[in-house]
């Protein structure tokens, strides 16, 4: 594998967009040299952005359209209405086998809506989610749903828990990832039938993944296991609390330093290590929402993120295809398949 | 009101008991000078520790009782088995009109169970709900449910807002709190039946408490809301959620100031301010999570708390009698009901 990927960029979505997504491709074509970049979006504001850029110019396609789909644009209708968007051709690009892959910061829900008319649902998986990646006390976590689907089933739940698990091995190169399922509490008879269920299922000793059990949500930030398994409705809650915790800390902290002289002072000294805990907890590092369970490769990169950011979200798309995630959800949904017919 | 409560202690329950009962009661006396406290428990181990603090053992009374409930006792057998344990004596003062209000450090599950039992649910709350308060940007919030129903109709939802409402006013002294639904986004059309449902009924004009709407993980921390209303499955998980990244947060600070010489001579200097944020976090500040919708007040100690941790839990126990939290439910229940009506 030498990284030979084309990738369709939806070059408008964001609120830098298109100064980052260009600037992003960039970065990315440092660590992926054998890229290619098919940009989608205003030829007039993405051309001059690439001339200042020759080594990726050189390696790049502009697709004009002046359409693009608004940050608060409703996905039932710009599915309808937005079949000459930036997003939607870049979208295209990959049903059409032009991209491997599409990297868009652009409106969520549409993008997922979107995908989901485009590229279909892959065979034997009922429902697509959302997944991420975010920093824990032991290193880095994937956690799905967060947010596409309210109300899930079991077998929903199994089949994140296998998405998850691939995501875990191909983005975050581990071998055999741990997986939980997000519960009230870690013994067998706690929770809503929907979670037991596939807990039930999941601890098949022939299950094609490393069933941990159940975890808690204290157990999101302290890693203890690799993917994190949840309901849409509880996925979206439990991100947004530990973002909406990160920000009043960081608040805290910041009011904490400016109390007083002398506060201002041991800032001085121990801003060095401090910048160390902000580079790990950097969100840019961990940027890249992706849609898992579609027939082909879609990542959401954050709306309000800079260049290093979105090069990051293209990286997860590039890691995505190169290790082979799609070909191994198939053949993990074909192993979950051996799997279900007993357990019904 | 001059807090001439009576209040029922669980002297067994507890990391620390019975230490940390008898001296948490010494500590609330000093801010309820009015109050009496009768123990339940092992009374040769209380008696010593009263003999100490001899204006406490001046308005205490000792039950003696050999029987405990375990941390790890299951609520059901709890309820069976433990009609002599310390905790349900302390219960059973409150159902029969000896005490005012009961506070125990014990086993979550079987405080429910047994409260729930002998002090009977509210007419018109349908399920008894577990809330705290926390510290917020703004200040101090209030969450429920927070694992006490695992599942919640409109219904169940409408009252949590109701019971909510009521207890910020009694504990944390607020006028018209505002109350908000957790949900994955704040427009009307998101989310589930239920979470619709329960935020249309509380849109109405006649509605009894001030309803601000949705709000979402992130709105937890920044403190939109005084009152955030969630199922338990949510409400314990986003509770936990939040304590795992409070953890992973000092984690990484404390670890970044030990990271290098210069580092640890910042803190020196910040070290003041910082123990400033801390005691705005400390968790013993907000200890106390209350069963909501009983016909009696029950509080629950943090079972690892200390002293000053129990005091707390029983300050809110105190508040909620004086401030006529049973009492401003019932009349709220009566207003709920005049509006469900024409919802229906």
């Amino acid at each position: 594998m030498n990284g030979a990927v084309t990738i369709a960029l939806d070059a408008m979505g964001g609120d830098r967009a298109p100064d980052m997504v260009v600037k992003g491709a960039g970065i990315a074509l440092q660590r992926f040299p054998h890229a290619q970049f098919r940009f989608f979006g205003a030829a007039d504001r993405i051309e001059p952005l690439l001339a200042k850029l020759p080594r990726l110019a050189q390696r790049s396609s502009v697709h004009h359209t002046d359409e693009i789909v608004t940050g608060d644009a409703k996905p039932s209708l710009a599915l309808r209405t937005g079949r000459r968007s930036s997003m939607r051709l870049a979208i295209d690009a990959v049903a059409d086998g032009e991209a491997d892959c599409v990297v868009s910061a652009g409106n969520t829900g549409a993008l997922m809506a979107m995908a989901k008319f485009a590229l279909k649902t892959l065979p034997g998986i009922d429902r697509p989610a959302m997944a991420s990646f975010f920093p824990t006390r032991r290193g880095e976590s994937v956690m799905l749903d967060l947010g596409a689907n309210v109300e899930c089933d079991a077998d929903n739940l199994v089949q994140f828990a296998l998405m998850g698990d691939v995501f875990a091995r191909t983005v975050l190169g581990l071998l055999q990832p741990t997986v939980g399922i997000l519960n009230i509490g870690s013994e067998e008879m706690k929770g809503h039938d929907e979670v037991r269920a596939a807990a039930a299922r999941l601890r098949a000793p022939d299950a094609p993944l490393r069933f941990h059990g159940f975890v808690e949500g204290d157990d999101i930030a302290a890693g203890t296991v690799d993917v994190v398994v949840t309901d849409g409705f509880t996925g979206n809650i439990a991100v947004k609390t530990a973002e909406g915790m990160a920000r009043m800390f960081s608040e805290f902290l910041r009011a904490a330093f400016k109390h007083s002289l002398t506060a201002r002072i041991g800032y001085v000294f121990a801003a060095s290590s401090l910048r160390k805990v902000g580079e790990r907890l950097d969100p840019r590092r961990h940027n890249g929402a992706v849609f898992l369970g579609l027939d082909g490769i879609a990542v959401k990169s954050h709306g309000s993120t800079d260049a290093l950011g979105f090069a990051n979200a293209i990286g997860v798309a590039v890691d995505m295809k190169v290790n082979g995630f799609l070909d191994k959800i198939r053949s993990g949904v074909t192993a979950l398949a051996a799997l279900q017919t007993p357990a019904l």
